[in-house]
């Protein structure tokens, strides 16, 4: 028994690794998470408001806000380890990580892709990064984040 | 009486501007700063683990973990705006803006710094910056949120 107990414990460390590095607790990361998301809705939707013509286009207040957007796109993903669940985190999560993965490494990708569009300084690229960003939150938060 | 109230009113929107710009209420604004303070503690709190040899001093982990930290140390000051009293901010913040926004321009200068001397690869370095920055957090903390 105590081999097999030190071989899931070393698995257990081996998944969890990151998050049992990273985070305290698992309120920790449920915080950290979602306070990394909010931050980032925020200027995402500065940045819509732009897109979308609510607001006037200002290229340089676009640019900015998209910059942070990109770089808090990176961060919440390390904070959904092994043991996290809760708030509004779907179950799927933890079941369909490698499904997970991908929409998360899409969305630091295509929040890249809009960082890189507000800097021309161009609305219609703007439009279309934004749209093509916003698709990708949508997807992900149908298939794992419950209302 | 109308002229004094254009008055405070422009007076209020010129105050306000960034805020009301910025989020749609107040409780968005008290969320956005707790988000961005608690992720900005979790990163600082990695790098104080290897400051403090809690942990395996990593240049890579400890230069990754401070840009973050230099990053998300500029977000959080435009939601303390007019109105947006809430959380654990002490009234204190909108009494002595001068004093507040002080604490607030010391950080983002100390947590570059920070970040500059994780870049260097040098513990020592990263120890001194760290201490700085930590004591930057706290004497902000002893004036402006209360426990």
């Amino acid at each position: 028994m105590k081999k097999y107990a030190c071989l899931a414990l070393a698995a257990g460390i081996l998944l969890a690794g990151p998050v049992f590095a990273q985070f305290a607790k698992t309120e920790d990361a449920v915080k950290y998470r979602q306070g990394a998301l909010f931050v980032m809705g925020q200027h995402f939707g500065r940045v819509g408001a732009m897109a979308n013509g609510r607001v006037p286009f200002d290229a340089k207040v676009a640019a900015e806000n998209a910059d942070v957007v990109a770089e808090l796109a990176k961060l919440p993903w390390a904070a959904f380890g092994p043991g996290t669940e809760g708030g509004k985190a779907k179950p799927e999560i933890w079941k369909e990580q490698a499904k997970f993965k991908e929409h998360g490494d899409k969305l630091v990708a295509e929040t890249a892709k809009l960082a890189a569009a507000a800097k021309t300084g161009n609305l219609d690229s703007l439009k279309a990064a934004f749209g093509s960003a916003a698709g990708t939150c949508k997807a992900c938060h149908d298939a794992f984040r419950s209302s």
